[in-house]
């Protein structure tokens, strides 16, 4: 997969000549004022002028989601009320879609808005995180018939009795991908902040590459390794249903970076990126007797209070017993530890240890499918500059190692160089 | 009508031996903030205590709606956007809906809100300005089976298409009869700042009475004539479809007035109270030739700038012309005179005067259609105290008169104190 190959067929999508079905999506930042809004309407005309029917996702506008959450919680939120922390947060995004519609009407295009529940988003009713099971087509296709631009609410949907339903922070990612797969769209556009997924974090490795396409797979590795720049889900809908996904800026022009399937007939790169990420927490339970089931004895009582675990290693001792150690999310390192410590009186462990000053950096590649050695070089690269290994993870397309927090920025930037993902490409 | 015996009737109505249906309305002074919003659970609870059903409607919170005809204002608003601005105002009330069920559930009490799309407040298509045609009471009616309060959202609907569709300032006091009406509902109770009707603006006179009840003859008399308690066209409402409508204070306790139909078996008294109105401005033409369709030659142009005529004098003049007053609201006053001005002009007029210090002053009182001398018996009194009178125009259940600004209050008291409304009631 040559970048420059790519961006030629890339260039190639939005021109005149071959009319097609864009959905584009603009997130809070993108749609923070009304003078923003001026912003994303010249956009959305110039798609449409280029031939192009547009159906348009949006979130709620800069803070309005968190000024409504506030609401919320000064009221108070239970599982009982969840119903209507749906129907609260909900407007946000329907004031969003007046407005930005009253705009596109003041430059003179045709434009709709709607809610979830008014094309009929169906979801499932598991309110404050509801999944999209259907969308309805037919006012949006008559809609684009008549050369009207569909202004849709992000983020929230109905269920089958009608109640609204909102799918959680970034939802709104996951309207348009879904959007995008029940119109049959060509591109689903996701404009944000950033104009597209680097091959590092650009604050830690100065020359870091944009990337002008990576897989689904490679994303997916990257957005949960720290990369925020799409909701997950959103990218495994995109996947799921072989949506072409774009991430790039609302506020200057380029191509972003193509989320796409492999393309089997070009090569891959070896390595797409590193990533990072800051948030972990290391915890180790030492001694603990080796028998069956002793794994969920540990990870049990960790789940049973909502801890999500990242990372996990079992090291067989010499004396019959394991030591075991995971990484959490840092936010949850000291509630984490404290149910461990009374897991370890329970268990009959030796002691507990934790370390909330780790990070973790991966490489990512669909390449390291088919190339040996990756992970060798990986680790030669890092004991070349000190750098000490405290845990190992791995997966088909990713290597993960868990370094202690100091030696962040060394470790990506060297391990950017290592795989030559600095400046121009090398293969 | 004795006073005495209404509110007899009137304690009766809320006792825990009746079951019934009472329809509740808050508007935005009494959901202003959150912790408003529990001032209003516990009314809410407390009604249900008693064994009444209970449906709620609401308003936006405080000056949510103003902040929202802000942001669509700052985006401009042409009649090409109005379905967008009802999208957009919509949200107000839903955010009261949802916040307001919210502190329900957390009282206890069972809740659930609704929005106009929701519970199928069906209007025709006239954005910002829609009319109710129909309510689909099933959802409500299975809600109010198994005990669940319903929170309404006030002033909005939707058309036939799902078109969100909202029904102008004031419209949550017509969403409230409609639902009493469609529900058949014991009592509709519109909770505001002010606790009743009273027999004239207390602010003017001192010793003003609270009524215990009014016909909606009277209501609407005064309500147009600034007595700005309920929005005219709910009482009309309710008038249409017999709704028992009561209004009272949402800070205090008491019965407040009701609204109902005249009941024959009972003496009426003879006037129910003084209204004023201070948004008045006069304007005269002189000297106008008398001929058929004269009056259409000089309000056409006015009704085609859509300035609303309150009251029209037209007087025949010694030498075959005429002069032609009519009022409008203060505020139109300018663009008024000039439109006059220029129709002067193309009938051959002689003149045009006006006037934008005038205030109406009116009497209303159902007893009026069996008793005689009340309009002289009015004239005397203001004579007596020096005040003259510039215009004068009746109904049947109402006389008013036009006089100088300063002679308001002095005007107002007298005939507060002339038709026996100071302290007690004398009949």
């Amino acid at each position: 997969m040559g970048v420059g190959s790519l961006s030629i067929i890339v260039n190639a999508l939005p021109s005149a000549l071959c009319m097609s079905l864009i959905v584009q999506k603009y997130g809070g930042t993108s749609v923070a004022t009304v003078a923003h809004l001026d912003n994303v309407a010249r956009r959305i005309i110039a798609t449409q002028a280029k031939g192009h029917d547009v159906v348009v996702v949006v979130s709620a506008m800069g803070h309005e989601t968190d000024r409504l959450d506030d609401l919320a919680r000064q009221v108070g939120i239970t599982p009982e009320t969840h119903r209507e922390v749906d129907v609260l947060l909900s407007t946000g995004e329907q004031v969003t879609t007046a407005l930005l519609s009253m705009v596109l009407a003041n430059h003179g295009c045709r434009a709709r808005s709607y809610t979830g529940g008014q094309i009929k988003i169906l979801t499932d009713s598991a309110h404050t995180k509801a999944r999209i099971l259907d969308i309805e087509c037919e006012r949006l296709q008559a809609d684009l018939d008549s050369g009207v631009v569909a202004v849709v609410a992000g983020f929230q949907g109905v269920d089958e009795n009608g109640n609204i339903t909102t799918m959680g922070r970034g939802g709104s990612d996951t309207t348009a991908v879904a959007m995008a797969a029940a119109l049959e769209a060509d591109e689903c556009r996701i404009y944000t902040d950033v104009d597209g997924v680097y091959t590092a974090d650009p604050r830690i490795v100065k020359n870091a590459q944009r990337l002008d396409s990576i897989t689904y797979e490679e994303m997916l590795e990257m957005a949960s390794l720290g990369s925020k720049v799409l909701q997950i889900r959103s990218v495994e809908f995109a996947r799921k249903y072989n949506v072409n996904l774009r991430v790039l800026s609302s506020f200057e022009d380029g191509l972003g970076t193509l989320i796409t399937d492999e393309d089997e007939n070009m090569e891959a790169p070896l390595i797409s990126g590193i990533a990072h990420n800051r948030d972990e927490a290391k915890l180790t339970i030492v001694g603990v007797p080796d028998m069956p089931g002793v794994a969920s004895q540990i990870l049990g009582p960790i789940a049973d209070v909502n801890i999500e675990v990242d990372m996990i290693v079992q090291n067989m001792g010499l004396d019959n017993s394991t030591d075991f150690t995971f990484t959490v999310h840092r936010s949850d390192y000291d509630k984490a530890l404290s149910v461990l410590q009374k897991t370890a009186k329970d268990i009959g462990a030796k002691g507990v240890s934790g370390d909330n000053t780790i990070v973790k950096i991966s490489v990512v590649g669909v390449g390291m499918r088919s190339h040996a050695g990756i992970a060798n070089t990986m680790f030669k690269a890092l004991a070349n500059e000190n750098i000490n290994i405290q845990m190992i993870s791995t997966s088909e397309i990713k290597i993960s190692v868990v370094v202690t927090e100091k030696h962040l920025e060394l470790g990506v930037c060297t391990l950017h160089t290592t795989f030559g993902l600095d400046n121009e490409k090398v293969l």
